[in-house]
């Protein structure tokens, strides 16, 4: 049976703490008294949908149950998880907490999306305070990895431990905030640089667009990927860390930062920076600026998965705890199991036709797997390339598309392995790929035979996939004007 | 003849310079006095070559030729743009620029890599002050685009506009600061930034890797692609930029940022960073650091090209603005002629299978452009569907190689249009793909006729390159165990 997590407050952060939980296959009970927020979370739904599981690159579970309560005792009931994302006015809160208590197993998670607030003044007279803490996601929820995960010193270690996993396995990345503080680490750097952002404006220095273009065009890339102290630490090159400070040092006693002081917030400063900011981005609405923001972050997420680096390791790692299917070699072998993701397809919103041959080639690196012919084999000096391919595209494809590849062996014998993937979405068949590889050694970059153990496992396929009878379309040549 | 640069001052940012014109095929000329220089800018150029000319879709220029002066006089001399990289000294910026300025062009720019002084500072007493302005660069130089470019009031606006356009045509955005501050904007945001991570680590919140953690999987990835205030306007949904103000703004008064004050770097502060950076990336050397980060930025920024979006956008810019070669129809037409990018390989160093098909994708493309089925007429509602494909294999390639791709059309007639493509590498024929697309209506995504002018031009490429032979390897069908 799924799962139940209870969100107490929808909009932007409560929908995509919703989209997180069921598009990981849990039941999601929302409680939000906004008449709107039926519609709110639907959208914020639909881009989590369009985003969220194209990021793996394995098939998630099943999109649980999504209800919406009347109460907050109707939410809370069962539910192992109570996301909390409403205002942040401490007495609204505590007033919620005591609702939720009421009603709520003792043993469940209680996280507040706060953003300010410490987790002993959310606990504050509450009735248990050793199951509330704070569990800050950052937006959009649904793609970003990051949780400040601040407890006091009232909540158990075992609580704590069980919050990091429920997170981790909702693709998350916990990040353990060891001392209360105000803003828990991430939002003191963003208010620095809010702060310092409003006096360039109102100095008149720079536009809300200058200041983006000063960003995101420079360090913006380096903290994608690697954060202050690593990116400084090859700063300093071969003397490292210590020569990086003590160049960089000095310019602490400089006065390059307005933050002794707050600029306060005029009426005149905010119209400056609202007309700005419609000068730097009112030719898109929200919706597609959203949907702008979501297919860069899939797309950098994405290209630092194939890194292996940084949030896309935590995506890695994500998709190695997925439950493996079995297989049957009597039948073609499912081999790539996944949804189409956004930076698979063009301008029209169709997969492009290299991501074809992308998902074959995973379907094969999967078959190799199978036969043996795995990171470890690779290792040892032997591996298959391909020689040939042949790829009949029969039908279009659109990004979010849950996409399957069957793999038939045609031959796997001496230095040759023949495969024949068919894609599909559902029952429409989508692409053909029919690939001819040759073992080789890694040394002599040559053919070669493959070591015993791979041999008899690719002979057993090929000989059960035999029975399946010659596939349609394979060994097929482009009818030429010859 | 090459564009001559001057390099005043190597090591990392001068090295990163030293690439950017050397690899936008200017002749760079370097002054640095440490014996050291030569290898420390081999170091950054060996870097940028694996890199940088990958990013580009495009063939960049041949690469210029390195000079390494004795005298300043020598590297000046012919040069038209002049970038001073020496230390943050201002009486050793001062004589600097009086040398440079006795055997200097009286029309080259100056610009100087500071991070912190202003113009006016650095123009001081010189003798021709209107040839000096800022142009502070982010390291890696040879990556990041952006450039903080301040004038003083002492600069003649035509002096400005070609130093704009000489960076924008080595790839760069100069981001031109109207008003001269200390830190040029991006400065003093990472200034606040490290001030308050000081404090963290000071005070036990937070060690190196967990603020690293703390950027890189939040707000890190936000700013790689949209700055500050066009992901807040995303944040205010549907009632914008205001909205969010109203909501964000009471923080401002809250005590969040420590930065009232400078944490003193002592000695035991600068231990406890140096420890914990050990910790946290002392598993890697500083070359292995250089290479991950770049690898990520790469992959960063080539997904961003894809989206032509922020940085993206700036690169695809840059490919435009490059020549395109003539076409001569009685030949295989050049189709391609890139380096592979550093994202187009695998763990080998190898390009992957897939690349292949989306090297031939754009050789099949810019062969759609050139027989007119180009972006308006894709709008107009035809194109062509890759309907059929087959690759052989040949040899392998390794990021950065110069490959090119060639087109011959075997058919181009009623609906069909048949495409053989040789990709080489020098005269190493690396793969062939054949492909046959069909013209399709975009309104039924049916077969259909091509318009009148896109026949007429396909037909004459088609009976051109039918003198051309047939191709070896066309019509190939898969050699099968059927």
């Amino acid at each position: 049976m799924a799962q139940v997590a209870a969100i107490i407050g929808g909009g932007v952060i409560g929908g995509g703490w919703a989209a997180r939980f069921l598009l990981m296959g849990w039941e999601v009970r929302v409680f939000d008294p906004d008449p709107e927020a039926e519609r709110k979370i639907g959208e914020v739904l639909d881009n989590a949908r369009r985003s969220l599981p194209g990021l793996s690159d394995v098939m998630l579970p099943k999109e649980g149950r999504l209800v919406f309560c009347q109460t907050i005792s109707q939410a809370v009931e069962g539910s192992i998880w109570i996301q909390e994302s409403i205002p942040e006015r401490l007495d609204l809160k505590h007033k919620v907490y005591q609702k939720i208590q009421e009603h709520c197993d003792a043993g469940a998670v209680i996280g507040s999306s706060t953003s300010g607030f410490k987790p002993s003044e959310l606990q504050g007279c509450a009735t248990r305070p050793e199951q509330i803490m704070v569990t800050h996601p950052f937006n959009p929820v649904y793609l970003l990895p990051l949780i400040a995960l601040v407890p006091s010193d009232k909540n158990p270690p075992e609580l704590i431990d069980k919050a990091k996993e429920t997170l981790t396995g909702i693709g998350m990345y916990p990040l353990h905030v060891r001392a209360e503080i105000d803003a828990h680490i991430a939002d003191r750097f963003l208010e620095a640089v809010w702060r310092e952002a409003l006096w360039l404006i109102k100095d008149g220095i720079a536009t809300t667009e200058e200041i983006d273009d000063a960003i995101r065009y420079g360090f913006g890339l380096r903290w994608a990927q690697m954060g202050l102290f690593e990116t400084y630490r090859i700063a300093g090159g071969e003397a490292g860390m210590r020569h990086f400070i003590e160049q960089f040092g000095p310019c602490l006693s400089w006065p390059w930062t307005k933050l002794m002081d707050v600029s306060e917030l005029t009426d005149e400063l905010i119209d400056q920076i609202a007309d700005q900011s419609d000068t730097q981005s009112g030719m898109h609405t929200i919706r597609e600026l959203e949907r702008i923001r979501d297919n860069n972050l899939v797309t950098i997420l994405r290209g630092l998965k194939a890194q292996d680096y940084g949030a896309g390791a935590v995506l890695n790692a994500q998709d190695a705890r997925q439950p493996v299917a079995d297989i049957d070699i009597s039948q073609p072998i499912q081999t790539v199991a996944r949804a189409v993701p956004l930076d698979w397809t063009d301008y029209n919103g169709h997969m492009n036709e290299a991501r074809y041959l992308q998902a074959f080639g995973d379907a094969t690196d999967r078959f190799m797997e199978i036969v043996g012919c795995d990171a470890d084999y690779i290792a040892s000096g032997g591996s298959y390339f391909t020689a040939e391919t042949h790829i009949c595209h029969l039908d279009e494809v659109r990004a979010g598309a849950r996409i399957r590849v069957e793999t038939q062996c045609l031959l796997g014998e001496g230095k040759k392995m023949h495969l024949f993937h068919r894609m599909w979405e559902g029952d429409r068949l989508l692409a053909t790929g029919e690939h001819m590889l040759i073992h080789v050694s890694l040394e002599t970059r040559k053919a070669s035979v493959p070591a015993e153990k791979i041999a008899v496992r690719l002979g057993k396929i090929a000989a059960a996939h035999g029975g399946l009878g010659w596939p349609e379309g394979a060994g097929r040549a482009i009818a030429g004007a010859r």
